[in-house]
């Protein structure tokens, strides 16, 4: 049997612009939809808990890895809440876990460094509305592992088509 | 809506012996049956393998945090696998994590440092099966955070009362 | 007494062009010469081992933080080796300890997650001969924590002026 | 040339004893006097603060990784405060960067922390005026790696020992 998928979606917290908010809760729920695990930084606002409270609404399983050393700022939509303890050092856990990340809208510097660190590790990277300078940025520095969707929709056939080349085998959660 | 414990076991890997092997698969089916998330350092041997086992033998939800950069030693009966690529660093992780600690037989060093950093951060810890000198050390260094069972069903109580204690609404999942 | 102020040099290891191999060993020395403790990721390779050796040339005190669980590859130039064992999860370390981070030429994918951990824990900033689309992109994430420098000495000025900012009295090893 | 060996201590902070603390200073002035580098937890109390009292007493370099993220508590004795942010997580970096190991005096669950995490890398361990129990405890755990001794004088005969063993050529600093 084989593992389901773990998808990572990273994005800001307190300082999320709405649109990017909205964003989060649809590519959550087409997570779910897919079968998919979730995978973010797991606090209570922004990107990190519209994505949980998007996968939640379709029945996904949601993990978040905090930075803090308790679970006081877990998202409620969060099933299993993974507490670091480390700060941003957690950053590089998120990517590792993940076979896929998305930076879903536009990103602050947490977000930046998990692109970065997700790149560091060979990990393909999906930037979903992100600015244009992020997009060139990041291309210079990750070529062919960067990727770039405008909606959820062209985002889940990235991460589909993602999968399918890493992990051969694992089409069995796909509709 | 409460979120379920999460019961962190950790115990032996390679060196495992036999008898703490089989306590393992049947502790982590008694976790699984409570309705509490199986928490463990989540490589593919000895105690650490049995007890996701276990748990999965139940219909149980297995999360496994491995030293490694990559899943290649992770256990096929954990669920998630959080891939922390920091060696022991992530035994931090493990104990953050867990709202109690069970150490399952003779455990090695890295054991012994969990149940240690367990200590540190102020988390209960029951030892299953330890030697004496184990439970005179940790009660020596840990006081009234360190319990100790002879069975898995022992330990299973224990770890209920201080779930009553430390999350009081959280009766939901016992039986 | 005043603690020296700890500059982070950070920059390609294997990928690092010749141009930026020579512009570290220059950093590096005038960091030494200003009676600044040298911080970098340590590794015998490109910036990071030439930065070292340019601190070392001008009796400086160099510290490196490696990502492996082993001084193997370790730089010669390199006073103490702080061992992480935790891959890129020292990248938060290097930049936690550093009063100022300097990226050296341009960066790959380490170096850039290094600038956006500096920036999330809101550390100034100083990127030396970056490419034009590095500078425009840590600009709109990190704001005015980031500078940029064309030559050694104007890196050197920078930084000078930073500590001053952050540390009033530390101007004791300056000449 | 050969780098100067790393010599980590350990010992309590605010509960340390006050015997303990008075052996600490001995201990850092003995370790300094070699030509050791000093290695510690870095915070300005108990065995902490006073061991690199000691080494400074004696000229010696000292490096302190503390677990907060930044060096509010950093002792005035360290030269090198290494910033890691990740709590007891740095245990990990304490150990694997030292070349031997020393607890100094009745260490609490830190302590024991980083004495089996050093067991579990393989490194060497002074345990020097410990309790009983603890010895027999960590002699089950760590076997042959295990050490212990009764005063400064001891320690110091054992970790040369230690160091000419695992590091034939490093006997240029020791008198």
């Amino acid at each position: 049997m084989k593992r389901a998928a773990v998808i990572g979606v990273m994005g800001a917290g307190d300082g999320a612009r709405p649109a990017d908010v909205e964003t989060a809760f649809h590519l959550g729920k087409a997570v779910a939809e897919r079968g998919w695990i979730l995978l973010s930084g797991g606090r209570n606002v922004g990107v990190m808990d519209a994505v949980n409270k998007g996968a939640k609404s379709a029945g996904g399983l949601t993990i978040g890895i905090v930075p803090e050393a308790n679970t006081d700022s877990l998202s409620d939509a969060v099933d299993v809440g993974i507490v670091s303890g480390m700060g941003s050092a957690r950053n590089t856990i998120n990517v590792l876990t993940s076979d896929v990340v998305i930076a879903c809208g536009h990103g602050g510097a947490g977000t930046a460094s998990e692109i970065a660190l997700a790149l560091k590790s060979r990990k393909p990277v999906v930037l979903l509305n992100e600015r244009d300078v992020s997009i060139m940025f990041f291309k210079a520095v990750g070529g062919a592992l960067v990727h770039h969707a405008e909606s959820v929709a062209e985002a889940i056939v990235l991460v589909r088509t993602l999968l399918a080349k890493d992990r051969p085998g694992s089409t069995i959660s796909s509709d």
